[in-house]
């Protein structure tokens, strides 16, 4: 019988829940109705409840592992607190992992969300098979992973992997990091959206782009909207498009060039509109990475599949980050081999 | 009685031998006048003789560990052949570690040059009390190095750390490797005497700028000569370094976000106007890193001298190279722990 994990995902506006095995099959997964404004104690309490219960449901199947949980914003590693997120107020400085661990006597791990999507991809899904890559999430903002020889790339403080605030463009869009033009102004769904309006609002008003006529009629206007008048053939949209993967070639070539990984993979919800951005971006990777061009598959000596450069889309969706969860206890010692 | 190596910097236009111990005491260093002008055999010829008298001079004190050796080029790790390297020619594709190995019977471990400088100062420079560093080099081009945990990081070819094609100025001065606006094309000795020569073709012709004066007078014009002019206040001369720091400044703020890293160390030829760049450098970087103002020296939650970013001049100068070849084939096993 298989030990199993449990995995947390605490969104801004959801908790889930998973148990997943050490083959990676999901045994259950739990979305909860907790609304993460009703604050923290209420979010733990709940949290520590549906998670014991689905314990119980799956112990005699195998031994529990530990709980991993994903968390938006940056985690102290040594200490297992928050000290920055945005999306939990109030969550700021507490011990989370502490806390949890105290209730439940059990194992705890905390990570980033978008670390934990990117090992989750990297355990089942795009990045299954290759050692070594990083995950651009594109969301709300731009969030990123880096996973070298099987373990989350951590940096010195538990900050790697920042890469939705690489630069662009440096004279480009203000960022809320205080930076201007990074990735995040250009990739993420609410880059997007700004980019509609822009675009909308430069429109002579005789104009027939079908996005004119979806921006009024939607009210949640969102990148979704942009996308399908993209793929209806409407200028405006796909020329937003061709930005978005102009902005995301520059990003992904100059982590190419630095880091020589063997995956880069794109997810998120904007990853979605896939086909409307990625030939603009593999225009600019080859154009920008001589180490892409030298790697990647089309490259003249290529060395073979476990040495080919790829850029690729996320294959797990929202799950990633459930299962990557789950993932974090799974991965004991921190020793590893560097790659050669 | 300490055990010792050799290290080899084998240069576009000249040859340097070191015999180093294992605490870094350098015992011999040969300055060769051979020429790699004369042709590959002629300088594999020069090397081995050299290596063979010093190493029978220092034989008596200790066992050799091995020989490690800085290359321009990008190497095939596997093979040991350069398969890439514009100043070598004549050098692709050949066996170098391989033949240099079956005539001095020794374990020869082959390094690209700016991972050499990089782990030389990891060892024994500026970054050596610190596990993981990154290095760029200023010189003729820009190149980088990537230490993770005491080893250089080769990523899944061994192009990893080519930071000098990173992205700054997307539609910027057209570069070698294809792209535009790399930082090679703005921080490298070339890119300043190139920036001097397009503000001097716009200068005024009763302007007072000293570089007019030293540009006709020098006849190889070179970065050091705007750097005297900026230092005795040429304001041209010091844009052109204010432009040097900018750019700087938005790579070093992208390696800061993507890899969170104890320190980064500019080296190379163009790093001793520190003083002329070093300002507009770190402007840009606390403009652009989040990363870095939680994390830099004057972080609010700093979290003491092992978890503060340093940015920082590299202090050995050419013989970083020359150290950290020494130091390849002491490294042994490539078994080493993730940070956490």
């Amino acid at each position: 019988m298989p030990s199993f994990a449990i995995g947390v995902d605490l969104g801004g506006t959801s908790l889930r829940i998973s148990a997943v095995d050490e083959h990676g099959t999901l045994l259950e997964k739990v979305t909860t109705g907790t609304q993460v404004s009703k604050g923290r104690d209420f979010v733990i309490d709940e949290m520590c409840s549906v998670i014991e219960s689905v314990v119980a449901k799956h112990k005699g199947k195998g031994g529990l592992l530990g709980i991993g949980i994903g968390v938006p914003g940056i985690i102290d590693l040594d200490t297992g607190m928050l000290y920055e997120s945005p999306n939990l107020p109030g969550w700021d400085h507490y011990p989370v992992r502490e806390e949890i661990e105290r209730r439940l006597h059990t194992k705890v791990v905390l990570e980033n969300d978008a670390n934990a999507a990117a090992l989750g991809e990297k355990w089942l899904g795009a990045a299954r098979d290759y050692p070594s890559m990083c995950m651009l999430t594109l969301g709300t903002g731009v969030g990123g992973g880096i996973v070298l020889n099987e373990r989350i790339w951590h940096g010195m403080t538990g900050m790697a992997g920042e890469v939705g605030h690489m630069n662009v463009e440096p004279g480009g869009h203000p960022c809320n990091c205080g930076s201007h033009g990074c990735i995040e102004q250009y990739a993420s769904a609410t880059a997007i959206v700004r980019m509609a309006r822009e675009a909308l609002a430069n429109l002579r008003p005789d104009s027939t782009s079908i996005l004119l006529r979806d921006i009024s009629s939607d009210k949640e206007f969102s990148s979704r909207v942009v996308y399908q008048a993209a793929v209806q053939g409407d200028a405006t949209a796909q020329d937003i498009y061709h930005k978005v993967g102009h902005a995301l070639g520059i990003t992904v070539a100059d982590l190419i060039n630095a880091f020589n990984l063997n995956m880069y993979v794109i997810g998120g919800g904007v990853a979605s509109a896939w086909e409307a951005f990625a030939p603009s971006m593999m225009e600019e990777i080859k154009k920008r990475s001589f180490v892409y061009r030298n790697t990647g598959p089309d490259a003249k000596n290529n060395l073979g599949p476990k040495k080919t450069t790829i850029v690729t889309r996320a294959l797990m969706g929202t799950d990633a980050g459930l299962f990557g969860a789950a993932r974090l206890p799974m991965l004991g010692s921190e020793v590893v081999e560097h790659a050669h």
